[in-house]
């Protein structure tokens, strides 16, 4: 772990542009961290009311004296849990929305010439099937109409539940019902969240976290999963691929251009814009040597997962990417764009331009995307860089760091994966049979998914990397997502090499697979991908997923998305370990409920673990645990 | 003015109930308001951000040093004006939710045969008409269940946008449209909010509060007119009828029910079981003389003003009727519902029945309210109370106060009202023409909207009476909703006598029309059919609503339902003026946004003004100037 002044991360880079930036006197979020110490004691528990105008109320826990309820009477576990829920439901807003972006463009793709289309039709036809939509006698775009329709749908259906629930055992499916949590309509469930902790409404602790929990379902059985899969249905479904990641992909003589944030509505076109004859032209006319596309946050993952393009890295990274001086353009949609990159490209040539009528940037150029003229609004975009490319004047700077890895493992890429050994050794075909053969065996132990963002409040990355490392090193498979999956191939865990961080049973696995022991499964929507296999998993073998040896961490988590991807996760059954406590605290009812007596109802929990190191013990406890329950 | 304690307020019932009820020893909210004095400054002004994990962030103003910027670098104005938009989104999911459980009760009285009905058959046949459904050789039940449905995808169709937006004069859905805030379905605006707030989107002030805006109108001419409108469907029309108000409505040798909340759903059946002979009979051999019906905060409204129900009171005094020992239930939807009162039932023999699966409160009994067997819920609610009358233990003390008034001001029952003028000087039937005739005469100088909740940082309903007095007194016609409603019933306010406050000219218009000078339109959601009057008298007079000379107040507003009401009014080019700063102050940018520069754009603008008599004089110059630019 390297550190300076303010600055902690296990990635060098990371610790040497901070030092840089620092030299170059620019402000970044470390230094922003630092000045807010110290940081209120009555949010980081969660015990401060705004909900109405009487307050903000704060409940007063560490004296007798002060109040121990809001105006309205609202006690310390209302307050807590209503603040919760809340969390959860912008999170919830936020995934949600993004995965209707993604139904719009497929309706769009279905509807005229547009610039996308059906790249993946076997997918496009298994959700048909799922669906109940009729394939035979219609073209694709007919069938791709019918998809996209419904999936719109299931943001604002007057009745029924969502469709993508049927993925899930039926046991789940039967715990859902019977708490009465199966999400409906998928805005449905945040608008209900925000209703129902609005003053005077729920003030059963209970109630509101199982409401949260509907929301939350709507997430990850909804909004992410309509993402995810109709993402896919587009762009093509991901299949492995080798990439480089780390501010180093930067290339001083080129154009370069990050693209940040999460839609890859945008970031696709980008790729075929910077890959335009005319484009690479112009950049050259301009002395570059031409155009080189780098992805940031969840847009990273999502072009690196589909195109190999390099991965400039995570959420901590961003204000150090144009520190660099070698940024033409960062092009930015929505979701973790700190708005203090309009202030540090003040001190550089690079252009901020948001494209997103949800997430303008006072001080940026706003180039809004518009679905239908994706590509020629991108080559817009790209011709704005490669035309500041001149304007270069501040000393560039880039850090060498570049690792290698491979990236791209979709569900249906590591089925593929499986089928290898499924011809060895005669599994049927596009089964998870040896994967649950693998686990039986106890050559491997489990599966853990760390994901998550980058917090201030843990040293930069080093939790994911820590976390993973200490989870391969038990023979237990890692499958990782957005800013979790930045720090991890970083780290060098995505490449062959990490194969000599594993425990003897993984390192088995990843040779005879040929795979990393550290999966890069996608986008934070993309966790979606993982429920689908871990559904798959336990409906193979007549379970349900809390029953699996598996588990989840978010070591490093700060937004309301994570909030509410936790919860999706504990509502399904799985063991989720944090490493920054939510702001729960303030109520031991809530803290109790979330970490422990909610697995009685749910099947998973919460746990609460800032050391890395243990965090890997009590996953392995949990997941050695979990074996011994099944006999294996 | 009275005040003992920390008490203040102009209603002597609750003064008197406020020191009764601390001689036994009871906590009110005027209490626990005291007790969390002082209040954060940060939360006051809206400058504490806890939308993600890193934080909380505070915004320090008052001294040089301490950061100026959240640690993702968001200032003053990405925080306040996302805190803003934030409560706007919850107080329009709060809203509109309630209006889906209309619709929905709509839908089961088409459906089949329930205790629903049609009973205002010309106002399904006029939405039928707006909304271009066939209405020919159709049964009632054919058309409510097209109807029914149709609204019920007004909350998340795919396209389009939102159906009432139609009943706007067409110069303010022009503006609509270029702003881009015309709503298209309720729920995706509430949750686009929650989306673009989320930490890295939007951190543009004016692009956040129109967002906002987009969300608040959803709920003014989505969700509230469609709470609206389908009640009047379902249960009637209000036409003006007398009712009684203030805790002396409760009787001592009756069962008293008091249902509190605000969705008609329930308290109509409760209504329907509270007549029922069976009960009344259980009531009597308990010894009681009968069963005594009363309505509290917007559920109050709403069955006072289609049955005449006797309202018990607002907001404040709902623990003070607790507090009577005369209450032998209290039964409660949701919104408004103070967590304090399960506490203070612990003292009583009285039974708080929560029936919202949205609003559960711990130590209530759950009797879960269902659209389908609404009466026969009801009924087992009304025996709950009716039993529990022999457990009375405790001394009861109702207050004597007890005012009278005419309730029930539907926009319909004005219309019909004034054709009485319209016969007397041959006007056309069912138009505005005598209103905007008595307005362009001066007679009437204007009209003014007063509306919304207590607050303790206002004397309770000092703030709705002064300034409703102060605007009568200069010929200004008053319409209420919602607790300025009970406000102004209690202190006379609503009955014929209070026409000498009047100025001559209201004075005048009042005895030729047989009104009071402050006309009781319904609940919060029935804000609705203030809209729908403004409307039409724009269209009316060929101009659009910010050319009226009216105006909104909200001089005591605490929930974020006031918060969503506010913005759509100015929204709708209404002026409003607040009570009770918003948590807004800590942007000098936004406050003069939202109170200057918003009205270039749309019209309307807030004021904040804490001195009713102030607050008129601003309304009064503020429609004498909309008089002056119209040139009458």
């Amino acid at each position: 772990m390297k550190e300076t002044n303010f600055c902690k991360s296990c990635d060098n880079a990371t610790v040497k542009m901070y030092e840089y930036a620092k030299e170059m006197g620019l402000e970044t979020i470390w230094d922003r961290a630092q000045a807010m110490q110290p940081q209120c004691g009555f949010g980081e528990m969660g015990l401060c009311c705004t909900n109405c105008s009487m307050g903000p109320c704060r409940i007063v826990k560490i004296t007798e004296d002060g109040p121990k309820k809001g105006i309205c009477g609202a006690t310390e576990d209302t307050i807590v849990s209503r603040n919760f829920a809340r969390a959860v439901a912008a999170g919830a807003a936020a995934h949600s929305d993004h995965g209707r972006d993604i139904a719009q463009a497929l309706y769009h793709a279905a509807l005229e010439e547009g610039d996308y289309e059906v790249r993946d039709k076997d997918k496009l036809l298994k959700i048909a099937k799922e669906w109940n939509v009729k394939v035979e006698n219609r073209s694709l775009k007919e069938i791709a109409r019918e998809v996209a329709l419904m999936a719109l749908e299931e943001f604002g259906k007057p009745f029924g539940k969502l469709r993508f629930l049927g993925r899930a055992p039926e046991k789940r499916r039967v715990i859902w019902d019977e708490l009465g949590i199966s999400p409906r309509a998928i805005d449905r469930e945040v608008v209900q969240v925000m209703h129902s902790t609005h003053m005077g409404c729920d003030a059963d602790y209970r109630n509101i976290i199982n409401q949260a929990a509907k929301a939350a379902l709507s997430d990850g059985w909804g909004g992410s999963m309509i993402g995810t899969e109709l993402s896919d249905v587009i762009f093509g479904t991901p299949v492995p691929k080798k990439t480089q990641a780390n501010l180093g992909v930067l290339k001083e003589n080129y154009v370069n251009i990050i693209v940040h944030g999460h839609e890859p509505t945008l970031s696709e076109a980008i790729v075929i814009a910077s890959k335009d004859p005319e484009l690479i032209e112009l950049a050259q006319k301009q002395g570059a040597e031409g155009i080189n596309l780098a992805g940031m946050c969840c847009t990273g993952n999502e072009i690196t997962m589909r195109h190999g393009v390099p991965m400039a890295g995570n959420f901590f990274q961003q204000e150090l990417a144009i520190a660099t001086g070698a940024v033409d353009a960062m092009v930015v949609d929505v979701q973790c764009i700190m708005p203090s990159l309009s202030e540090i490209v003040k001190c550089y040539h690079t252009k901020l331009i948001t494209t997103s009528l949800k997430a303008k940037v006072p001080g940026a150029i706003h180039m809004e995307f518009d679905e239908e003229k994706a590509v020629e609004i991108a080559k817009k975009i790209v011709r704005e860089a490669v035309l500041n490319y001149k304007n270069r004047k501040q000393k560039i700077y880039i850090p060498e760091e570049k690792a290698q890895g491979y990236v791209g493992y979709s569900y249906e890429a590591i089925l593929k994966i499986l089928d290898k050994v499924t011809n060895s050794f005669a599994h049927p075909a596009g089964t998870v049979k040896p994967l649950v053969d693998a686990m039986k065996s106890g050559v491997l132990r489990g599966a853990a998914a760390i994901v998550g963002c980058n917090n201030h409040k843990v040293p930069h990355d080093s939790g994911h990397v820590t976390l993973a490392k200490e989870l391969i090193k038990r023979d237990i498979l890692v499958v990782t997502t957005g800013c979790g999956a930045h720090a991890c191939i970083k780290a060098g865990l995505m490449s062959m090499d990490a194969v000599n961080y594993c425990g003897k049973g993984l390192a088995t696995c990843c040779e005879l697979l040929e795979i990393p022991p550290v999966l890069h499964m996608g986008s934070c929507v993309d966790i979606s991908r993982i429920l689908t296999l871990l559904s798959d998993v336990a409906k193979y073998m007549g379970m349900d997923i809390s029953d699996l040896p598996v588990a989840a961490a978010a070591p490093e988590w700060m937004s309301e998305k994570a909030q509410s991807i936790g919860l999706y996760a504990v509502s399904s059954g799985i063991y989720v370990v944090l490493g920054v406590a939510p702001a729960i605290t303030g109520s031991e009812t809530v803290v109790n409920y979330l970490t422990s007596d909610i697995e009685k109802i749910l099947g998973g929990r919460f746990e609460v673990e800032s050391d890395p190191v243990k965090a890997a013990e009590k996953i392995v406890y949990h997941i050695e645990m979990k074996r011994k329950m099944l006999g294996i």
